[in-house]
């Protein structure tokens, strides 16, 4: 075995790497840290390329590609959606990222990033209620109980000082596993029977269910004034959540909008049925709520810059720890031109060994 | 520390492991092999979904990403090209490559591609040969002896026959460089100091050269009747080695016309100039040499299809060895819907290890 040079070594977080990191840095400050390194990227919006994701349909899901770049890094993800995937014992989602540096193209960072991608869908939803919510907002009914509900509940803990949770799913059972694992955590958690006592007294609802059809988990007549909706399940075309009279009372923020109007609620609406871009609220250039009675809506979908940001993040966190590994992904020979001598050496080398 | 599930294990191939692949195989043969597979796919082109490569663009070069998918297997190429890399000591390309099941959007191999793309382009080029170069070529001259060069000579003397090489390069270190690596291989050697000089007796030209413009590495009164040309540098806008006189003369064969017409030799031609796709000459429905004295033009640019001929054949041939490891790149919590859970067992785990 040859010992290849160091700038053909990438750092890899591989999932029980990306767990320990997130015991090291602590659940809670780390989705504050994912919300604070977001709201960065996204103040400097215009320094990045943007572009939809880009799809590969099939009958059973979709493997989605998720470029960005700001001319100095480069960042992508792969992920999957199979709704399929839970009948056999697999993640509906998971997903990859890389980070490489656009001056020389060499990757900078591989990690896992289906927990990584749970933590900045729920960092980036807090992040925008910080921004939109009603002021003194505590409680947050949460409708839909699956993998990313408790996510969702300690962003909002974290982010936003939410302290009650009210959770309705269908399924009992998925409720029931929201309530272990947020156990002892300084939340009050409510588990309910229904989506309409989960909303009773709540100050944000957040939508997070699963199937993929056009479904009502709000009705209009669910939705009062002076709410947040935090409509997150809503993320792939004929995917929705909302009744679209709800879409038509509410002040609509949006990541990136060519990508959310095929994919969130708002493909429910005319193509130019007016959104305010998220980024232009957190740079100060658009307003937000503008008034205690106002119904904001976040229409959530996820967007490359988010997992940019989250790969930056990684990268410096990893820094001086032990939660990766260095892998052998890039060929290095000593003369760049000199590929075949470098496989030839390794013959050579492996013979002596 | 948990033991993820064989579901979360991801196979990956390093340099390394790569190498000894390659030796493992036997250079030769496994030039070949990939031949005979890019073949096979190639003839049920129809069946893979093909887009022109994703580009981030840069003033110092081009980050790609290249997928497709036959609807059973996704593949994605990553790759970068930065000319100016080498002045750095770092390979102007460098690449790797995911393959996944369509099904359930599994990754099921991750590998370096940097040593297997150099591999699949020179097995590309000498399968176009074997369809289109004049019957009996014995003769190939090289122009442009960078990293490319051996891997160019050594599949056209396992897939074309050819038995002697005319090498010429603008840096005599190169063109040192290819002896050295070439030098038992079987192959008659001669290194010629001049393009000119390169080409005597030539049946088959091959252009593989690196600067990044315009370039006449192929002058119009260099190319007799009779012969088949591998333009394999000319492969980014901006980038191209033959003059145009030489196109109007040839037979041009391509991969895929949208990304050639971009990317290729014919970016110097009208958007409307007829080329042969190179599937069909490979299924029988397109002809390929139609005459002795025919110029036959392979313009190469390298296709996302060649490099899902390769990842499919490198998951056939790490099985049962031991030129891989698994990587733990999927989280893969017992119940789906448990992501959280997971990762607080992994807490408690930790603490109790």
């Amino acid at each position: 075995m040859t010992t290849p040079s160091t700038k053909a070594l990438v750092p890899f977080v591989s999932v029980d790497d990306m767990m320990r990191l997130v015991h090291h840095i602590g659940l809670e400050r780390m989705l504050s840290e994912l919300a604070d390194a977001i709201e960065a990227d996204f103040k400097r919006w215009p320094s990045f390329d943007k572009t939809p994701r880009i799809p590969a349909h099939s009958d059973l899901g979709v493997i989605e590609l998720m470029p960005t770049s700001d001319g100095e890094l480069y960042g992508f993800k792969y992920v999957n959606g199979h709704p399929s995937n839970t009948a056999s014992g697999l993640q509906t989602v998971t997903a990859f990222g890389l980070l490489a540096d656009v001056a020389n193209g060499y990757p900078v960072l591989l990690t896992e990033m289906t927990i990584l991608t749970a933590l900045r869908t729920a960092a980036m939803s807090a992040l925008a209620a910080r921004h939109l919510a009603p002021e003194g907002s505590r409680t947050m009914a949460v409708i839909g109980n699956g993998a990313q509900c408790e996510f969702q509940c300690l962003a909002f803990k974290a982010i936003c000082g939410i302290d009650k949770v009210r959770l309705f799913d269908t399924d009992p059972a998925a409720t029931r596993k929201a309530l272990r694992n947020l156990a002892g955590r300084g939340l009050d958690v409510t588990a309910c029977t229904s989506a309409q006592e989960a909303i009773e007294g709540a100050d944000i609802l957040t939508t997070v269910t699963a199937d993929k059809r056009y479904a009502t988990i709000l009705s209009d007549n669910m939705v009062g004034p002076g709410v947040h909706i935090n409509a997150v399940g809503g993320d792939c075309p004929g995917k929705t959540e909302l009744a679209e009279a709800i879409l038509h009372r509410s002040r609509i923020f949006v990541e990136f909008p060519p990508q959310s109007r095929i994919e969130g609620e708002i493909q429910q609406l005319a193509p130019d049925h007016p959104v305010t871009e998220l980024w232009e609220v957190f740079a100060g250039t658009a307003p937000g709520r503008q008034s205690a009675r106002d119904i904001t809506l976040f229409d959530s979908v996820g967007f490359a810059i988010e997992d940019f940001s989250a790969l930056r993040y990684v990268r410096e966190a990893i820094r001086g720890t032990a939660y990766y590994v260095d892998l052998d992904l890039l060929a290095d020979p000593d003369d760049p031109r000199d590929l075949m001598g470098m496989l030839l050496r390794s013959q050579t080398s492996a013979k002596l060994a």
